[in-house]
């Protein structure tokens, strides 16, 4: 099979290197890492399994490569490259250029051993830090706004410089919380604010993702089991949690991916709180932050065996608050075991 | 005109609104902002002088709406658009779509009144950081290692929250300063190293852009006056700013770009550092970090006023050390002027 890569992680995933600037060729049982002089030290060092070729020019290059090897058919993915890029290839050289949708997300849905331990140690490094970020709120939080709590919890979930973010944390208090992507504001946290945060790091490039809301009270932590004073608040709160976990008890390998939606939202909607409940259950996690498979309500994908995915109901009441818990499940023989504890 | 953007800041450039999911269209006076349904009340609340769409399918409603409009030809850049978006918007519509290379950076080149007023406050933010920066390292950042000190730089650089960066701040030592994008390492900061911080913060979506290298003594600043115990890195530096200082001084308005780059190069390339010397003079700062003009060998952009780059050469001995001095400059009436305290 030959194809060619533009994407930073599809390149990593198939040679264990990659950096901003780099293309990536497949032949057959050749292959080629094609990128700049500022990389040529550390891509010889670190690209396995394929030929290491400096060029400014990189599509010039990937052109050369493709016509010099007399190549008829290269698979590659229509959303990963640019037209100017794509053109630059294929302009003047003889190949079937063979589009196809998700081919490195496709290749990447089921995880290895090694796969799996990496994103675990991932998943259990975010939830120590979640608890690192509780201790730091309780202590020096209150009276902070969001913009300078997600500058803390960034500080917190990298270590201080050790791990790269899997992305901008999400820290959103009462009503802010109601928006599923909420960015920073002035709001202050309070004593028994509701708080909301999703996060995660990176481990040996792979991800993890995390959300809790919490009641932040004295002695609050960002665990599943929350009392809030506000009696709507709980309610909804008990939901998102029952469905969450009747997802992660009752997933099981050989499902549709919908299915495993219909877990969470069938909970959700026959609560009645359907309306408010503005995305899918989950998503696959590895080397990018959102892959295959998609656990939505459309989504045929057969669950198996190997798969990384998130399990994060939630119910959005606009301008009263928001309630998401999100935890990262691998199918193993099976069923869905949680990577970090609740 | 007719033209069609997907980039954010080319978006935001146009209307004042952006987000991570949008299209553009801009139809004669018409134009047209589509985005999906979790953006509806801010782009209703921000987007100016274009009719906001909602419709999750984003490049489908781009072609229903060149189709309605009857349109006969659409520009676009080939660089914003993925193969795959670009299929979508195109495959059912006659239209003819010209394709035109940084469409939208051409029209950036030359700021106004207003966006020099906001990159000018933001290159004075970058340099006050840098102040603190410096306090802080002299305080608390002896024995620590890269990782930590990008942490402390990104914290400082962002005001703890309150700005969002540039870029990844470069914080190097030593050797590690001779990779020109250096990422960190476990090397530990001790007295007297030689330290280089590039860093940058965006104000009102703005960018800011400065680098310092200094000898990290008890007492040391971020400024160009620089004493190295070191006499081989303090002849090459005094090459560096003495070139740095003359592309300030002789830049004018009507300059090509590369007369510019020569007015660093040549000086650099006469004290026989020419090989060392691996990068262009410079680059245009505004919405993007990096946009034209680009100040290279081999440019040919013609020097306005109103536009805005860096001057930043530098000297990089492999696995010794690397040195770079950079400003951000504004050319006016004629001249160029520095944006922050050098």
């Amino acid at each position: 099979m030959n194809y060619m890569l533009k994407d930073e992680n599809a390149i990593y995933y198939e040679c264990g290197y990659s950096c901003d600037n780099a293309l990536y060729i497949r032949l057959g049982t050749d292959a080629f890492f094609i990128t700049d002089s500022r990389y040529t030290i550390d891509a010889d060092e670190n690209v396995m399994g394929a030929q290491v070729v400096i060029n400014g020019d990189l599509y010039g290059e990937a052109a050369k490569i493709l016509h010099k090897h007399k190549v008829k058919k290269v698979i590659f993915d229509p959303k990963e490259w640019t037209v100017a890029g794509f053109e630059k290839v294929s302009q003047n050289v003889k190949v079937k250029f063979k589009p196809e949708l998700d081919f490195s997300h496709k290749k990447r849905i089921i995880k290895s051993d090694e796969e799996l331990k990496i994103i675990s140690k991932a998943a259990k490094l975010g939830a120590k830090a979640f608890k690192h970020l509780a201790k730091e709120f309780r202590k020096n939080g209150f009276g902070k706004d969001e913009y300078t709590l997600t500058h803390i919890a960034k500080g917190i979930l990298g270590d201080f410089g050790k791990y790269e973010l899997s992305f901008d944390p999400i820290v959103a208090i009462n009503k802010n919380a109601a928006k599923p992507h909420a960015t920073p504001t002035s709001t202050l946290l309070e004593k028994n604010d509701l708080l909301l945060v999703d996060a995660g790091l990176k481990y040996k490039r792979y991800c993890s993702d995390r959300t809790r809301t919490v009641q932040a009270d004295k002695y609050f932590m960002f665990d599943t089991h929350q009392s809030f004073k506000r009696k709507k608040i709980q309610k909804a709160y008990d939901v998102v949690l029952k469905a969450h976990d009747n997802a992660i008890a009752k997933a099981r390998s050989g499902m549709k991916a919908k299915k495993v939606d219909a877990l969470t939202r069938d909970i959700v909607e026959k609560a009645g709180y359907g309306k408010y409940y503005v995305h899918s259950t989950g998503h696959g996690v590895g080397l990018d932050i959102h892959e295959m498979p998609y656990i939505s309500t459309k989504s045929d994908t057969i669950i198996e065996d190997g798969m990384v995915y998130t399990i994060e109901p939630g119910i959005y009441i606009p301008d009263e608050f928001g309630i998401r818990i999100e935890d990262m499940v691998a199918m193993v023989d099976g069923r869905a075991t949680v990577l970090a504890n609740k």
